[in-house]
């Protein structure tokens, strides 16, 4: 049996990293959760509305409507309406930008074309022709024609088209099939402005359909093209966990969502000039690490390591061996550049998108983005030199991992377990009569981050343990994914807590029993990976033994996830709810109305124990249901 | 003198109209105010942050950051700029609603170019060859080239080169230069999301940006293309205020913001067929009255009389004789199908964007809208039969007025005082000479909602009296265009109450003291007004002796104009508080930090008697600085 990192152990770390912190002078989340709790009922219940100064309004027995008349259902579905749309906003102006940097490539710029072949896959599927022309002019067009998905004024989205045919029928007909995505992110604005929608079946209609831009929209153009720039993952070792810090290196975090210019980073940490400037400095070297879904960017395209998700973020501080941290967009703490004024740690902001107060500014621009990168790196070498010996402290914990799990790698994993005297190569057909057979139960897809409400990352190491046991392959991304890294769980040896069936399947066709699939933007991979089971298959998304998990999610990006999700006719296990409480149509609605309209919807159970046996109950009924 | 109606007057008949809610046993906005009040005080100050599911969290003296870290500022700050970007998302997706009909006339279809002229100078503006073409063809080339200000994924909204130079270099050298308007929307919510910005300038710079694409982009173009598909308006009568209901016709109200369906409307009353059907049930006739924008739409277009406006709306139910309410979007209470069902009212929604629980729902369709629209004149018909006589009250008061003051009109009354031998005509010279004179102190745009937080139209009309008192014209828009005319200010006897000077010039011009400009997606048009001014002054739009005032705003919306109003350099006067009290650093922002950037910034004060002080004072003070 391999030796997992328990929760405790993981617990046991950040209460000593804690003891740093107070020794400092510093606040955490810890901190900061204990004064910020209980926190507001009206907001927790999502039956506060703030949408326009007549208010804000609550509603409570005393006063059951708002100034306008908007009841509960009115304003949680509001409420609602307006997370998904900011997380499509987010997850889709990620994808955005990074089309702009393919928009600027060229052959002997900054910024290249690594994978030809899915530019080329693009290219067809989007109408741009490429035969005799420069690789570049056809990426150029493939950019334009992805920024155009965005706010062209008629039409759906294109990727919607790799969708089962039953799925696009289903949206067309249910009238969520999606627009440009500003288009839905604004008219979902427009909805929930004062004196619009109060019906909340009509909000959450557009949830659906403002959800569906960003799934087969925003986040797998921002996959797509991620792919394209900076390569298609392949599988890689790495390692994660707070361990990855190294104590005579020079250790730089990157740390966001889009990896645009922590790919640079990383470059520059490898130039050789900078590397011996560094051993000047007495330093062993550039030691570049990960954090949360930029980590996760990283460690699929160039094995760099992780030092964890969300919630580790400022513990990476506290081990003083930081000395610097570059983000980019999207669940930073604003608290970071008080923290490292703690210590020596350099913080960098480098997106328009993210300024924080008490930040270095340096705002990456496609050309300068390598010199900006390596200007940096010095930087990060001259902190080196300022550490304070008495404020370090690195946990000794790490894992090794295997990462880079897209759907082309599945395929050719499964591929070689095919017989390909009699099969056809390239499908999930392997998998299909693995599920079939019940050597493997089912998959699941364990997406999101992790959240204070809850006893952090436990409830992913909980509900992952037990799905393995019982011979579910687990996919995962973003906050969950690096959990899994983490713990060890995200490694071949972890076939030894799966049940029989599924530690056959991991030895025949050799992977872990957790499949690391990227960041949050990359659920879009999950997505194709289920409609490709599906086809291969023979039947609708719907009937697939295979739902999704958020057990701790946190940001309205999963709100917008959970609903393409939905959408796509996959069952969502949630394990904190969503903020709706207050209205009982909005709980019906979501747990029980999508159905009527997708096939699929939530169900929310806070405690991880029985969340897992609803999961593997709505497996159990999924294989029922389809005869096996 | 003339008799003006009295806020004292206004609401006595709101008195006896809330004593026949009561027999009716129907609840009122006034009920609900007294259920909602006290505020949540967080909520009211804007430092409450609902932005992820770790929260909400709250700033307090126990709690000064939320869990992520986010300060005051930074939770006041995204909250105004997510109201900014829910304000600019309504007005501006109105437009696109409109630019959809344009993009769907036809010459023997239910809609047509009614203005021409200005179809062919919008055309050449845009770039779309009009020679030898049929006006239709050009008038979806125009549609679409509108269509694409919404998505474009390059470059700035193309009526921002109808500013001033010196506003478009300003926008360009603070980096506020409005791209496409759902992008400035995206980008808003992107900044938003938790772990994103975090500083408060950054968060009110992209304010100003996003606005910029709502008053130089949407409502600029909403007014542009609602002009061309149905006419550009002129001077008209028309009367105001529950009055212009009637006891024995049948009444149709018309309510909202959007004025496509509502002109079907207001033709299907017209068709003799349903008028004399309406006589067979014993009415005189129909009457068709608006509430709210949709009817400073239809009553600049049409003399359609006007009911009311924000607060006025339940008021119209409980007359008894409002046979139908047929809405479309904005600013509708959701309260309105329960207080309809207390009487015999029928309530229609026709917009798929205000769905509203308990109403019919027709949904405009652009080919059928007329046959729709007779169909629920038949059904007001019908239901004007089923008025219960017990229940009917109409208050009698009701003002005349003269509506209908776009730009065009103005230039062309000032051309009626232009000595045409010696002066160029078609400019703004005369009334910057009026100015420069000191015979008008100055100008000032009264526009905005009512709101409950204050005594409802009390500070509009104590406003407009000092301030018309003091020698210095009005132009308003919406809510408060609405209050002038209830009040019988919109009207050339209103002369009597101006100062000597300001009489001079409505007499000499032909004109009230007080111009109707249109809805308050017309303010685009008092922006065009005070960039001509200034054009034909010589000077920055800064400079001009020229205000905004939002005595009683209440919606996104608005706070979406103030933003591109005082980007445009025009400082804006509010009588109720933006909601980021709770933040210094926003507070500083809004109020003195925009002037280093626009030159403009917020003047606050929620006493109607010290805030028009302030407004005169502010003139003055821009006279001295001009040396006049």
């Amino acid at each position: 049996m391999p030796e997992f990192t328990t929760i405790e152990q993981m617990e046991e770390v950040t209460a000593k990293l804690k003891e740093r912190a107070v020794a400092a002078g510093a606040e955490t989340w810890e901190d900061r959760t204990k004064t910020q709790t209980p926190h507001c009922k009206f907001g927790e219940d999502g039956i506060c509305c703030k949408n326009c100064s007549m208010g804000p309004c609550r509603i409570s027995p005393k006063g059951q409507r708002g100034i306008c008349g908007a009841d509960a259902h009115a304003i949680a579905g509001r409420n609602y309406l307006r997370s998904i749309a900011a997380g499509t906003a987010s997850h889709s102006d990620h994808a955005r930008e990074i089309l702009h940097v393919l928009h600027s490539t060229r052959r002997d710029g900054p910024y290249q074309v690594r994978d030809e072949a899915k530019l080329l896959r693009l290219a067809a599927e989007y109408g741009v022709k490429t035969e005799g022309r420069d690789i570049y002019d056809v990426a150029h067009e493939v950019a334009e024609v992805g920024l155009m998905e965005f706010g062209k004024p008629e039409g759906y989205q294109i990727f919607t088209k790799r969708a089962p045919k039953e799925r696009q029928d289903l949206w067309a007909k249910e009238g969520i099939m999606p627009r440009a995505i500003d288009r839905e992110i604004a008219t979902s604005l427009h909805m929930t402005h004062m004196g619009n929608t109060a019906d909340a079946e009509a909000l959450v209609r557009q949830g659906l359909r403002t959800g569906l831009s960003n799934g087969w929209g925003g986040s797998m153009i921002g996959t797509e093209i991620t792919d394209i720039l900076f390569g298609t993952p392949i599988e890689r070792k790495t390692e994660g966990n707070l361990g990855v810090l190294e104590r005579d290196m020079v250790n730089v975090v990157v740390h966001g969502h889009d990896p645009a210019f922590s790919e640079m980073v990383v470059t520059a940490t490898e130039v050789k000039e900078l590397q011996d400037l560094a051993k000047t400095k007495g330093a062993k070297g550039i030691n570049v690490v990960g954090l949360c879904c930029t980590a996760n960017e990283v460690s699929m395209r160039h094995g760099v390591r992780m030092a964890g998700n969300f919630l580790q973020q400022e513990n990476v501080i506290l081990t003083g061996v930081c000395d610097m941290m570059c983000v980019d967009v999207q669940c930073i703490f604003p608290a970071l550049p008080k923290l490292a004024d703690c210590f020596h740690t350099k913080f960098v902001t480098s997106s328009p998108i993210a300024r924080i107060p008490g930040a270095i500014h340096v705002e990456f621009e496609v050309e300068k983005a390598f010199d900006q990168a390596k200007d940096l790196v010095k930087m990060a070498i001259d902190a080196y030199t300022k550490r304070d010996p008495n404020k370090v402290f690195i946990p000794d914990g790490k894992q090794s991992a295997i990462v880079g799990y897209p759907c082309e790698i599945i395929i050719n994993k499964l591929d070689g377990v095919t017989n390909s005297h009699i099969d056809e190569l390239g499908s999930y057909r392997p998998a299909v009569d693995a599920i079939k057979a019940g050597v493997l139960r089912g998959a699941v897809g364990i997406v999101g981050c992790n959240n204070p409400r809850v006893r952090p990352d436990y409830s992913h190491f909980e509900i992952m343990k037990e799905l393995l046991k019982n011979d579910i392959l687990i996919v995962a991304t973003g906050c969950a994914a690096q959990l899994a890294t983490k713990a060890g769980l995200n490694n071949k040896e972890s076939k030894w807590v799966c049940g029989d069936g599924l530690r056959r399947v991991c030895d025949l066709v050799d992977i872990p029993p957790i499949l690391h699939m990227g960041a949050c933007v990359d659920i879009s991979r999950i997505l194709l990976l289920v409609a490709g089971i599906a086809r291969d298959w023979g039947v609708n998304m719907t009937q697939l033994p295979i739902v999704g998990v958020a057990p701790e999610w946190m940001s309205e990006k999963a709100v917008s996830i959970a609903n393409y999700v939905i959408s796509s006719g996959i069952d969502v296990y949630l394990g904190i709810e969503p903020q709706v409480k207050g209205s009982s149509q909005m709980m019906e609605l979501i747990t029980q109305g999508t159905r009527k309209i997708t096939g699929a919807g939530f169900v929310i159970n806070t405690d991880p124990k029985q969340l897992v046996k609803s999961i593997i109950d709505g497996i159990e009924a999924k294989r029922t249901a389809l005869g096996i």
